[in-house]
Order: structure tokens, then C-alpha cells, then sequence
């Protein structure tokens, strides 16, 4: 995957430090930084060289050796993560979960993606218990929710045909398809999904959420119907115009949205995709545009990234698909926002807000 | 211009029968329709052949010929008017104004459109005296609202980028920039203005609609800040990410986004023209998007419709320029809007909510 924007989104960790140097809040901690991405890592150092951690530590390659003092020095640490090296970096770092919560190294994982599935926490059960563990989420809701909109306005409006019209010169009034009274429904409907159900309400959607588990209300406090159970999840599949896929990658939705689910879509239903490409088999998708068994796609994220030059996605036309390169969340001001997200948290390290931010694997 | 769709309108017009089967609300008025569109107009019969007015008589070349016998007759009468020969039909109609608004013949008057600006009221404000006149703004405005929103999010998710990426096979993450915090300034702050304002709040932007009168509070009920004055109205210009022109298009208004005013805007600025096309021109736009004096337009509306063929305006890249044919408001749905709108109109008919959505000329 291209995660270079990622690399380039500590700059504002010097406002963080600023931030910090009176309170002195983590002045007593290492901060260990780990991402896969070689040659590009030491740019981390630059940025948050005065960052009041009492040191910071960087891993590109091998958690195991560039961790290692830090494990043998006994101090207590931060961990900062991003993409699958965080494995490695959480075995090595936190293998002392036989010492009380109080004893062990590892105060905080905070992963800088909004999704956790490289990791594979499940394998890491033992070593992450008790300890609390973020992820960025907050820096990434508002602009995928965006994209969402965007998507649907983009279908609904026939944005292919008012561009060749232009390029044909020809004066082409026709019927778009207004949002209001349409269905929205989300499959995964957390944080993300709830930013979107907003907008979506605000345009006059009216917006169901699929939830794994059972909701407090039917109706949430946004004015989203919140469902669960596999039969409520196929029937919002069945009758929704916009079927948004937020899914978690894991071995549970893996193609979760396969032949046998587009087939139970409307003719003129579209698929949105931004979560995990994993969770859509994309041979399907293809065959679902192009037999019309659903009228479009929106889909940010592919099974395999960058997505293959010769992948069939690329060569279904702009009034069947519509194709961002797991960009929809890049927006001009993403580093700062992943940065005050990041210090959003450690602000509020702690408290009840932290906790209740925090993921349960 | 091509308003094709305005002469499908009326079908919903028997679902209005039917609310009015019983009430005979109508039942001892004619209602005049008149139209310019030859040829079509008889659709209009067929459409509301079983509507609970006395009479239906319709009209698409001369008013004058076309209405006499209503005239003759003194019939009491209800008058639909779409297009410049709406100017003729009022003036022929309502020639009767020495007498008490009792005694006049017309008791209302009906723009399908929600502009106004052909019928050139102006010249007629001694025949519309006391007779309540409505416009179709509330079959509008929602569906101009969206496209307000879709124009912002075509140009901040650089869709020609994302379209020729694709056709290309090439994957090309980029930053795209997110409204969230942008600013949408409004000139022609009405019903439609007010529509789109609620749903760029929604999206996190921070709105100023403009008022030709002076408004009784800074910041109106959906958090939009209201101005007026030219001094303000400048400023807004100057500062806004989105200018949104929904002027009304009279002798003041004409041409009033010209040279000048694109060089008041922003370099990183889009202009989007949803109200009347001779409120910008068209020679300075295209100078100011071709020179980068702005950043993009998104323009529905031009001074001649349909746009000639040879105009430069179809000339500029897809980067810099959408394009749609006056048909912003065209949606599948809008038939049932048009008529929906009409007969909410005629249900408050003679009530204050009716006469608070009277224009005043």
C-alpha cells in the first residue's frame, strides 16, 4: 500500500510538544515509533526531535533489534504504530503480560491508521490485555464521510455524461437522481459509519446501520436505524440504494461481499467500499457491473494495493465505477489532523473519554 | 431554453384531483395554464383532464386569443404561467384592476418555475396588485441544494483527476481537500440559498448568505452568518472558498459577476451560478477561469440558453469548469415535487402561510 502521506503526518507533533513541555506529561516515558516503511522513517526524528518524551526510539525493519535496548533498559514506553511491522513491534515490546498492569512497559499502543487488522490482534491477545490501546480513527471520519457523499452525488448526477456533453459541446438537460428519500444502509457502523450517517441524515437519507452487536434503541440519537442479526443485515443489503461497506478486514468479512451478496442488491443499487479491500471479492465486483446486477461502485480500497495495472477494475467505465486509490481520507489538512487526534488522546490519557476510545480486541 | 420536463410536471396534478374530489375547493374557478411551448402544451389536458376546477384552458402562442372567452365570460380564475408568455397571459388577465379585488377575476397566480424574472413583473405591478402571486421555489430547492454540495466536492476530489487516473490504469493516491472548514458565501440568500446553507453547515463549512435587506440577526437559526450592504457583500466575496451566486436576474443584477468581481475572489475559489444566467458574463468568466484568476465554476445557468455551440465556455477543461444545462433541479422525482408544491400551495390557499410564501414585487 502507499502510505507516504502517513510518514509526513508528524509535523504537527512539534504543536505537541509545545503542548506538552510545561505538563511534562510524558516526560517520564520512551515514545517507541514503528512502521514498516524503510529509508523514510528517519524523517520521524526530525519532526518530533523536542517532543518531551524522555527519548524516542524508531523501528523500519526489525522491532526485535532496533526495540531492544529500550526492552532491557527497563523504562517505560508509548508505542506509536502503523502497518504490519506493529505485529512484531507489540510481541517484542509487550511480552511481559505475566507482570501486573503496573510493572509492564507498555503504558499505550496508539496505532496512526484508523484500521487495526495488520496487526492481528487476535494473536496478540495475551500481550495487549490491559493495555490500552487507540487508534486514528478521529483524524479520518470527517473526510471519508465526505467521500461517501461525494460518491453517491457522484452516481446520482451522471457526472460522466455532464463531462462528455461538455466535451461534445451539446446541451444535454436530463433527470439526475436527487439523494433525498434515498436509503443509505452501513455495514459496520462505528465511528466512521456514524459520521456518515450524519451527512447523509442532513441530505434527507434515511440511513440504516448494521451493527455486530445488538443496538440500545432502534433509533440512534443521529436518527439512524440501527440493526443486527443476519437477517436484518441482508434485508438492509436487499433494499438499500447505497450499501456502504465500513467492514473490518478480518477472516470473518473476508469477500464477505461476494456474487451471492451483489446479487441481493437492487439493479440500481450502488456499492461503496471504504473500508478493507479484502472484504470484497473483486472478480465479482466486475461481473456484478458489468451483468448490471447492481448499477455502480465507489471503491477506495482493493484486496491488493497499489490495485495490479491489469486488474479488470480498471477497465469498467466511469458510469459503473468510480475508483480512489485508498485516498478518499487524504485531504490537505490529514496531517494535522491525525497529529491532533494523536494529541487529542494523550491529553485526555486516563480519563473516561480515553478509555471509552480505546479498542477492545 | 429546453424546459421539456416542466411540461411533464403536471401528472402528479391527478393525484391533486383526488385530494380535491371532495373538498370542491376550486370547483367554481377556471384555471388558465399558459405556456410557450408549442406543440406540447396539450399534454397538459390529457395530464389534468379530471381536475375539480370548473374549467381547464390552456394557452401556448396568444394569451389574448387563447384566454378571450374567459375573459368574456367573467369566470373567476386561477392562472399557471410558465416562460415570457406568462407576461402576456397576466397582462391580458389581469387588465381588470380599477375593480375590488373581490370583483377581479384572477385570485391567483402560479409561477411553475421559481424564477420570476420573465414574466417582468415590474411592468405589471398595477395588474398584480392584490393578487397573490407564488413560485414552484419550494419544488426546487432541495434538489439546487445538492448540486450546490456536488459542485464543491466534484472540484475538491479533482474528479477529472480521479476519471483520467483510472482510464490510464494508474494508481495516483493524492490529497483532495475537505470542505469541513471551508467557507460557502451565498449571494441571494432565499429559500434556496437557506436550503443549501443547511447542508453545507451539516458538512462542517462555515456559511454567509447575503440580503438585499438588512437581516434581524448576525447569525440566522441554521448557525449561517447573514449580512448585507455592499461592503459586506465584497468582503464575502473576497473570503469565500465557494461563492454561490442565486441572484435573481433583473436590471440591477445583470452582468453583476463580472471582471471585477472574479478579481475580488480567491485564486483557490470556485464560483457556482445556480440562479439566472445574466448575472455573470460570460466573456470574464472564462477570461478569469483561463487565466487563473479563479479556480474553477460550476455554472447551470447562462445568458443564452441553450449555450451556442460555439461558446468558449464549452471550451474549458473539466478541471476548471462543470458544466450542466440548466438542469440543476431536474431530478426523477421532480414531476411529483413540481405538483406536490402546487398543491400544498393550493391546500394554505387563503391561510397565513400562504400568504407569507406571496412574492412581493
Amino acid at each position: 500500500m502507499t502510505f507516504f502521506p502517513y510518514l509526513l503526518c508528524l509535523s504537527s507533533l512539534k504543536d505537541f510538544a509545545l503542548l506538552l513541555r510545561n505538563g511534562k506529561l510524558m516526560s517520564r516515558y520512551t515514545l517507541c515509533i514503528c512502521s514498516h516503511f524503510e529509508g523514510r522513517v528517519e524523517l520521524f526524528r526530525d519532526l518530533i526531535g523536542d517532543i518531551n518524551f524522555s527519548r524516542i526510539v524508531l523501528s523500519n525493519s526489525n522491532p526485535a533489534i532496533e526495540f531492544n535496548s529500550v526492552k532491557q533498559s527497563g523504562e517505560k514506553l508509548v508505542l506509536l504504530v502503523l502497518g504490519p511491522l506493529g505485529h512484531d513491534a507489540i510481541k517484542f515490546l509487550c511480552d511481559d503480560y505475566k507482570k501486573t498492569t503496573e510493572e509492564r512497559r507498555t503504558k499505550w499502543i496508539h496505532s496512526i491508521s484508523a484500521g487495526v487488522d495488520w496487526y492481528r490482534l487476535k494473536e496478540l491477545q495475551a500481550e495487549i490485555n490491559g493495555i490500552p490501546f487507540t487508534n486514528g480513527r478521529g483524524g479520518f471520519t470527517s473526510v471519508l464521510a465526505e467521500h461517501v457523499i461525494y460518491s453517491m452525488l457522484y452516481f446520482n448526477r451522471k457526472t460522466w455524461r455532464l463531462l462528455a456533453s461538455r466535451a461534445e459541446h451539446k446541451w444535454d438537460p436530463f433527470n439526475m437522481i436527487e439523494l433525498r428519500g434515498q436509503k443509505m444502509g452501513i455495514l459496520g457502523y462505528g465511528d466512521i459509519g456514524q459520521a456518515t450517517a450524519k451527512l447523509a441524515v442532513a441530505m434527507g437519507m434515511e440511513v440504516t446501520g448494521v451493527k455486530r452487536s445488538a443496538p440500545t434503541a432502534n433509533v440512534d440519537e443521529l436518527g439512524v436505524h440501527v440493526v443486527h442479526g443476519d437477517a436484518e443485515r441482508d434485508r438492509v443489503i436487499r433494499e438499500s440504494d447505497f450499501v456502504v461497506n465500513i467492514l473490518p478486514g478480518t477472516e470473518e468479512t473476508k469477500e464477505f461481499f461476494n456474487k451471492e451478496r451483489f446479487a441481493m442488491m437492487k439493479p440500481s443499487a450502488i456499492f461503496i467500499n471504504i473500508g478493507r479491500g479484502i472484504t470484497q471479492n473483486e472478480v465479482d465486483l466486475v461481473m456484478a457491473l458489468r451483468n448490471g446486477v447492481i448499477a455502480g461502485a465507489a471503491v477506495d480500497v482493493f484486496a491488493e494495493e497499489p490495485l495490479p495495472a491489469d486488474s479488470p477494475i480498471w477497465e469498467i467505465d466511469n458510469d459503473k465505477i468510480l475508483v480512489t486509490n485508498h485516498s478518499a481520507f487524504l485531504s490537505d489538512g490529514f496531517k494535522i489532523k491525525v497529529a491532533e487526534w494523536f494529541v487529542k488522546c494523550l491529553k485526555e490519557f486516563g480519563t473516561p473519554e480515553f478509555e471509552a476510545r480505546c479498542i477492545r480486541v
